[in-house]
């Protein structure tokens, strides 16, 4: 049953497939006002896009944005935004041969099973190239939450067992992310994970990764008590994109084996309306509601399940048989994840903001 | 804006503060004909209940559920199920001296930010009183899928820096899990937890926790693609507790360090509807789709905000002040967390065994 | 599935049979700091309640609501707000010989269809009982736009061929409406009616009617483009409702035989942000946005189906029977409609008042 | 906030202006395997298209639907399908001299009033151009219920004075509905619309209508309790579509003077699974969930409201003006309204037959 659309307030619907016409977002729900056009859109396609650098996949698509609606003069209108992005350099005939078999750890038997037929053209609706209209649309949140002071950054933190040193998570800039095809603003360990792709890929095999966000300017009072808290949208939001195996709000796992009176961030006097706390093992969240702190997420993402070796597997009726992946694919899919990751997060934050206005409070503190 | 909403399907909506006169729940779209009576309600809320051991809070709750619709002759009608549990023990009088201040680590702020007045009573709403509600209505769900032979467990991990050994996640028994109150199914470590816990207590402290949640017999082709991805919305239930700061599935984090060729789950020859892989590296979702192997969860617990030491914090104006917290509390949520998160993970199965049901192709491999 | 939430911000969750122990709503998405008390529940509460005069139903029911949740010290917290009101007077065994067939005109046989089995007890969850809830939710709407200066208010515009003449639909009070057991404002009318009513119970029989609900000073701007237009919602709450055949807004109906330049509302000169119309055919609603003017609403309501003569129908295996039933029911269901219809626009105003404030532009209005 | 979306299980959203670049649907939950081409969008296309016979509006559209996901070798795949239809016939210099004034009937005024500035051309969102996406959703939701049986026409029944008789309603063929441009089958009836039709048009004037709409073979079980009642969200469906002042279901206002006894339709003897009445009153609803009748439905029509006469209005700062429309308008609208208000009658029916397949006792009838 229907699962392409999100949020509730700021409501993302997408369509569309790696090897069909075109991907096709609609945005329902963004303020009247807003100053957009295909400038405010392409800088993330263009991040997010495949064959930027030799560390990812080689598909050449120019992920060319058309606005259908929604914006008249510059403006939207408060109407749906509706972008579609055409699919050009959709090479179907890399994936004749895997229509009869189930690749590892790809969702070939899993749609099959529930759909009981499936497109194999480069994975169909289960493929990343659907995040191009995620990207679309967080390219619009984050100018809607930007006029409240919001900004939202991801990098990559780890690649296999490299592990960026990052002091102050709050002061990492786009400049520093996107100094390096690795996306990781550690410049030491960006070499490193430089050096580890590459060999990884020598290697025909692929390696996993971290990778942070961060939002800074939130404004205190976003998420809905008990389900829709805002940490677990968040999570949800992040789980939503392929590959993703993890999600940590602050502390994360390193809570478990923390104390309370370590753990608690304590207020600092000031400002009873913008309070900041010493520490930020909450991360940014309490009761699930902003407190106003940096959001601190971070992102397991597994190794590209395609590799370019002989792998065992199953036919699709359940003999032994093996398959070879002859499709462009990333040797490391975490070093294109943070324009995804940070549309995801924009997202929620948007759809959040609308949502806290029907709080007369809120409102007043805005 | 409303929050209290959980599910599209299998609809749960809860009602309740942690000093008010009761919490309700309505399951809305439970199928007609499920024997449901008290005696389905009892255990799990048995479990969740505080007092049981010197390990957790001495809250005295005897959380005696009523049934006021939805069940006609111990048979579920269609209609929404309400339950309602009423609030016995709550002294709020625990609470007068709070309500000008904000408590490190917990909701006061945020909740004041948000709504320009909050109920100090306990935490009100932002209590883990709430989960009571969760807990019947994953009972109810648990109910339900169990006739498609899914059985769902949960069991505390870690505890601070005893880490539980447990070699084959998907052979735990309830009962080993419930024969130490910390829910350690291995005894060793229980013993260490116990320790730990009650050296905790005594230093005026608490620590935090990894909780792990199994469900195995879990169907293929649960989730929906993109947005409703199951690990998605197992990711939001979770995340929607108190206290939780992180979830992983299957690898989760050490995936990051993990090659391709290592993380792939081969496909083992065999039936073509009910396929099996070598590893469960994927955690039980392949594109976001259940794949029929057991859901493998972990969830990262943190310590008790609430200690019973004094501690720095602000006033309602931003002035400094401490605080010192007498309401009962657990010093290691992280052992009353089973039942609510498989509380949690059982009605996001529920939900997506209901949806997945207008699949005609689902409905065929049922 | 899940059929028992109405509204996205203002969010109303029932539960509850006609022969249960309860009736239960929860009303999420109400903002904090609004005064509320069992005195603003009860008002309506009796307005609906059978066993007001010999018109109607003689089931004597209390309909003493109860609040467990979301109001603490006499205002609402921001929390879900959980009312129950219990059943006191349902005595089953007037239906105990129902179970075997269906009665014309009620849910028994469609029940029956899609749950594979029924409540037979005063028609269970398809009972109008349920309306109870209904009322208490439309009670807290009702206080809530308030504030914004909205007042909604229905009355009994026709009983069979009695037709009332109302010249100035937005000077009726609801003195004049209560004045009467008919709630016809219409003196005359209303002497007519009562007339009619005693005698089709005295033949056993029971009549139609029409209602009509008019709410003053809405605000401009409510309801959102395309399928959640303002009137669109505001069908679905009237149809929703047991016995609703027809919905009218502003000439309804007499539009078919209308010209353009007829029906053509034209503007007023005057204040910009607050125009009107000369005439008011539109019925309060321009592109199914709310334009300011009074919303005009018409509902037409079937006989109520259950009358105490021996009827025709056939048993649950489609044999032929017959069926008297003893129930106590009402000669006229239009007579209690009011409250109902009123509770319904009051939960839709309230709802597309919260959703409204989303938008920067309505809130300046404001 | 977002009201673009309609439907839970088959979930249309919608986004596109009269003016703009396209119109474009996504439809989510359409389950896979269902034959689908462009050929079953566009009859449905034609018959809405303006232009085809001089009593409709000239504006000459291709409607050339494209569709940019969702099927795959003519089969859907069960992801969402996207289809987009471009705008090249719009004559925005029509509309430059309305920017600054609110014409009387239309959403000009509301929409500046909520969105602080509006897209002038054509109506923009609130043009009924936007039904050329319900009209594809429409013809696909057609497809899709065509498997279980239901078949849904509607025709006019009404313009002006000039009212059409139709002995049978469940007889009328599509032949015989477009043997007319007027889409009347009483042929009588239809050929004093048409001159009816021609005057008002000469007489620079529109005229309002009646459409009927059936639905045969819809099965029994259709709808959920409460809330989301067949009949509720029929009426919704249809009052969202620009225009539309009334919906009767069955009986309709005619309810309001008859007697109980004469409105219950007796059930017939016969199979217990498929029982029919004797009459058809309640017209194919029972308790709000279908009783496997014919499903009667009326809607009223209002005249278009653009006529080629100068009007008196205000201008945006509320100071009297006139306005004279040379954009090319419809004399009566409701010629045109068939199509769309099927395509509304089959989305909700597609998506109660998906939310309908929850239920195992449906099934098992099915």
């Amino acid at each position: 049953m229907a699962g392409s659309t999100f949020g509730v307030s700021f409501r993302v619907t997408t369509a569309g497939e790696s090897h069909g016409p075109a991907n096709v977002v609609i945005v329902d729900g963004c303020p009247a006002g807003l100053p957009l056009s295909l400038d405010d859109l392409r800088p993330d396609l263009a991040r997010r896009r495949p064959g930027q650098s030799r560390l990812v996949s080689q598909r050449a698509e120019p992920d060319d944005p058309e606005i259908l609606s929604g914006v008249h003069e510059g403006l939207t209108t408060g109407a749906p935004i509706a972008v579609i992005v055409r699919n050009v350099d959709a090479k179907s005939r890399d994936y004749d041969d895997l229509a009869g078999l189930y690749r590892p750890g790809h969702a070939d038997y899993t749609y099959d099973a529930k759909y009981g037929h499936r497109d194999p053209r480069g994975g169909g609706r289960a493929s990343a190239r659907e995040t191009v209209s995620r990207v679309v649309a967080g390219a619009i949140a984050k100018k809607l939450i930007a006029r409240s002071g919001v900004r939202v950054l991801g990098w990559v933190a780890q690649v296999g067992e490299v592990v960026a040193s990052i002091p102050d998570k709050t002061a990492v800039t786009l400049e520093e992310v996107e100094a390096s095809p690795t996306r990781c603003p550690d410049a030491i360990a960006a070499e490193k994970m430089t050096a580890l792709v590459e060999q990884v890929r020598k290697e025909q095999d692929s390696v996993g990764g971290v990778c942070e966000i961060v939002a800074l300017g939130v404004p205190v009072g976003l998420g809905e008590p008990v389900f829709d808290k805002l940490k677990a949208d968040l999570a949800k939001a992040l789980f939503s994109i392929p590959a993703v195996m993890g999600v940590e709000i602050g502390s994360g796992f390193r809570a478990a084996s923390m104390r309370g009176s370590e753990h608690d961030d304590v207020f600092l006097p000031g400002d009873p309306r913008a309070l900041r706390t010493e520490t930020n093992h909450h991360g940014g969240t309490l009761g699930g509601i902003s407190s106003g702190m940096p959001l601190l997420l971070r992102v397991a993402i597994k190794p590209t399940s395609t590799i370019p070796r002989e792998l065992r597997t199953v036919t699709r009726d359940g003999e032994p048989t093996t398959v070879r992946s002859r499709g462009r694919h990333d040797p490391c899919i975490a070093l294109r994840f943070p324009p995804i990751g940070e549309a995801m997060v924009a997202i929620v934050i948007a759809d959040h903001v609308l949502r806290a206005m029907a709080s007369p409070a809120f409102r007043a503190i805005e």
